[in-house]
């Protein structure tokens, strides 16, 4: 049934003020999982340009943990306990869950924006759309919407190895 | 087929130092699907402290979006079109999509921790784990997991009205 959605004021009557009892909370981390590091590593920190900040490994559960992020490397922590503590409170982290063996079996994960729709994508502050674009076109990246196509200019979206999209665009462009 | 991982070495070489092209990229926005706005903004800013940091409607499209945030609501700026760009450069935003119409329709929307699998978890990082939880518990909010159950303890998952699955953590756990 279509609706007509709902008014800005509408909106705003359904926002609550933020209790005091949740100032030192943080949007720290946004996980999924990839089927082989071998093909997301390269991709996030050769074209994306994040670092490791951290990875952790779980022999007994078979999986593997990294932590991606725009920080500086040289901010890195020597020491691996003081490491994970660091990278568990940079802001805006990106959590890649990697199941052992996902690698050489028929694992294909989905990226939510076919049917069963949730997720849909992560979005990358990028300074020119265009300029970074060029880049990922000679890096070899996919494409799902270039910054002409369609009917939001200046504004790209590109798959990562496993298909997860992500957005690319400058903050000068919504209005 | 299973596999033993990677090393930590091999893991760290398959790392690329960024390019210097993309000094100035950012992780600005994780965007999922919402049935309801009437259930989800109550929640992401009553419950979880989130501010929302800007409303866009687009009519032709029947859509609208929610940037949500953790930020001082006193500086958001009080002219719209810059209120846009200053929530588009804000560093861990949530992006929330609400398709008009859905909150009155059958639509259920996919957390990604069920098959297909793909996308798991957000997480907000807390300064106390059983005090965010204990109000959580006041507040009615479902858990996947309590503080206390399973094998990693001293964090929790939570789950939003649509059921994305919400780790809460402190960053004095994994080492």
């Amino acid at each position: 049934m279509a609706s007509e959605g709902f008014s800005p004021q509408e909106i705003e009557a359904l926002c609550q003020t933020p209790s005091p009892n949740t100032k030192d909370f943080m949007f720290q981390q946004t996980m999924y999982r990839i089927k082989d590091p071998r093909k997301s590593l390269p991709f996030y920190t050769g074209v994306l340009g994040m670092t490791l900040l951290k990875q952790l490994h779980f022999p007994e559960m078979k999986f593997s943990l990294f932590f991606m992020g725009y920080e500086n490397p040289n901010e890195i922590p020597k020491d691996e306990k003081e490491r994970s503590q660091w990278a568990m409170s940079r802001k805006a982290t990106l959590e890649l869950t990697y199941n052992w063996g996902t690698e050489n079996d028929n694992t294909v994960y989905h990226n939510g924006n076919s049917d069963p729709r949730g997720f849909g994508h992560i979005g990358i502050l990028v300074p020119d759309v265009d300029e970074a674009c060029e880049r990922f076109e000679q890096q070899g990246v996919k494409f799902v919407k270039r910054p002409q196509d369609g009917k939001m200019k200046g504004l790209a979206f590109i798959q990562d190895p496993d298909g997860y999209w992500i957005e690319i665009f400058t903050n000068k462009v919504v209005s």
